[in-house]
């Protein structure tokens, strides 16, 4: 059996931890599996290299910015070896260049395209545990580039794709994916199983056990992930393509309270308009969220949509800029919202879902300001002082 | 003009050095030279990162702790080109797998076999000045190795020979080379011009500003070095084959203070002993200078040589433990010695150069316990206490 076994910042953040994660391994590795380990930078190692060069130049290239943080991961895989051989288990460690991690050139955000599984194979035939850098790779021009937050998630699923490996887990400091943050809402408890899209709008709406990018490419190459904790021996959550059947017809609640809403008011109901809106804050590299149109009144509509709440003042600025003064009649804003989602594909096939969401809120005495769906998920903008309140009332409306 | 600039660690220790690196190199890009810069790793860097590795496992492997290590330089480069972009002039780093400087696979110890110019002409051509990792070079199975002591300073030359470089300048926290160490003889010099096989001696004799190897290297491919401060604008000194006529016919003296003297005495005088002594010696790792070998006296002769203090009880019990007990009358040793050689080319056709040093000493009243000589060198064995004085005492009569 191959394992591929991935483990973050926190997990490797000193002595004693590194020796932990492979006293870890080793174990997988005595069972007599091939086990291949991919590591972030440690603890706050990356962020001590981001200060660094913050020093000597405020915007430094991003080509220069993803030469300097591989070092980071580079440190942790050599100093894991050295772990494990000092354990007795022979380990080799491996930077993008001796896996051959091919990306693209898209410094601090790229993505893989190729592994060559050569090197990797070769070591692991000659049962040593193969230690991989997470989180950079390289490009066709031989320069480091990295694959952004969530990186190293993304290397062990692309790694767990082409080993065929038999298993990928995903180490962190939580014990597996819960129905709600358990820190939010008490009664949140953690799943057995959830499906790839259900952990993917979990995901995007601030559950951040995985990155996006790493489920999205589990889900095309059919990768079986278990997320759990490093620290303890628990099984964890398993993410894959579809579920056994579940008590509740949804898998979690998840809260994002860094929110904002824009209204654009009056907007003439001529085709284009919504264009030359969204296309004014994509140059303002602003990220759009639940966008919201009105029904026409005569010939008038208005446009509403969220956005990150620090990039709130940018947004409007730069559409009462660019915008035609003569194409809106007005602007209308408000910070510190909060959107609360129920997830679950039992939303696909169970009216009313919805319903019983809206309910509890109202029950709870909550005043929903918008309202957007997709096709197993539900989002609701709230203000932001009803945030927790709100999710308390969807979890136990659901009896998650 | 193509200028290869080599800068060790102590010339970038941190962000103030760095910049500061950056605009000496800035100046002579603005002339509208090519520049290649070669660096090492920060200041204690290196040391840090051996600590963390000791911390792990006490004997870590030398093919995983390249692997660390090689991050230090990695570190230093990407820093110096955000600092020169940060200066409005266009830089790029690469370290050993970009540059593709081959090595043998000889870990912590690698010698350069071929270095790839395509990338760096590439960069320079479009007029960026390339950073290069000193130290740290890739084998042909895609492992990091690293050099050895003075590792930079091979790499720089090892560049300046490949790219037909105009000039190599290895900058350095002293302004040059000096016809002695000035903290011992105050009367001490800076020389304008050595040749590689007195730097050799120098270098050998722990007059330490450039490590051997580099010098070897600068010898085979005639690329002339230019040693001088990174901190001063002061002209360095030139090391090339051959020197102008100086006034004195030594270009230096040179003290070191880490010797023990060790004479197997009344060894018999047949062939092989004193192949069976140095064996046993190599085989404990233990490097042996002066050899000296007396006259027999009937079929009996003594054998002394010196060696590095710390090696002088592991040398004596090896030699104790491993020649057989009727190979010899008995081992005496000992330690604080230290050796005073005078170096030059003159010493080829001048005669009674050596004589002239003896008679210094016996002026100065120092005892001679051993005395070595090459082509271009005399070496003395002093008591330590004794090397300061004979440093001068030689200093003195050459008129340096």
């Amino acid at each position: 059996m191959l394992v591929v076994k991935k483990f973050g910042g926190t997990s490797v953040g000193d002595k004693d931890r590194i020796v932990n994660v492979a006293k870890r391994c080793i174990e997988e590795y005595q069972k007599g599996n091939d086990v291949v380990v991919v590591l972030s930078a440690m603890g706050k190692m990356t962020d001590e290299l981001i200060a660094k060069a913050q020093e000597i130049n405020p915007n430094p290239s991003r080509r220069e910015m993803d030469m300097l943080l591989t070092t980071g991961e580079q440190t942790s895989v050599s100093l894991m070896a050295m772990a494990m051989d000092a354990l007795g288990v022979p380990a080799v460690s491996l930077n993008a260049f001796q896996v051959a991690m091919h990306t693209t050139s898209v410094y601090s955000n790229a993505r893989i395209k190729r592994i060559d599984t050569d090197r990797i194979l070769n070591e692991l035939e000659q049962r040593k545990i193969v230690i991989v850098t997470g989180f950079q790779g390289v490009d066709r021009f031989d320069n480091y580039t990295t694959l952004g937050r969530g990186g190293s998630d993304t290397t062990a699923v692309a790694l767990a794709a082409a080993l065929h490996a038999d298993a990928c887990e995903i180490y962190t400091d939580v014990d597996g994916v819960y129905t709600a943050d358990p820190r939010k809402v008490p009664d949140a408890k953690k799943l057995s199983e959830i499906t790839y899209d259900e952990m993917l709008e979990m995901a995007t709406l601030g559950a951040g056990v995985l990155h996006n990018r790493s489920v999205e490419l589990a889900k095309k190459h059919d990768v079986q992930l278990v997320v759990r904790s490093s620290m303890t021996q628990e099984e964890g959550t398993v993410v894959k393509e579809n579920v056994r059947k579940r008590t509740s017809e949804i898998s979690g609640v998840a809260g994002d309270d860094d929110a904002a809403r824009i209204s654009v008011l009056g907007v003439e109901d001529i085709p284009g308009m919504a264009f030359k809106i969204f296309n004014v804050l994509a140059k303002k590299n602003v990220n759009v969220d639940m966008i919201l149109q009105s029904v026409g009144h005569g010939n008038k509509k208005d446009i509403s949509f969220t956005v990150k709440e620090g990039d709130m003042e940018l947004a409007v600025k730069a559409l009462e800029d660019h915008l035609p003064d003569d194409a809106y009649e007005g602007i209308n804003y408000t910070a510190e919202m909060a959107k609360v989602s129920i997830v679950g594909v039992g939303l696909r096939n169970h009216y009313g879902m919805a319903a019983r969401m809206f309910q509890a809120l109202y029950e709870a005495n909550i005043n929903i300001r918008m309202i957007s769906t997709s096709e197993i998920r539900v989002t609701v903008l709230v203000n932001k002082e009803d945030m927790e309140k709100a999710m308390i009332a969807a979890h136990g409306a659901f009896k998650l």
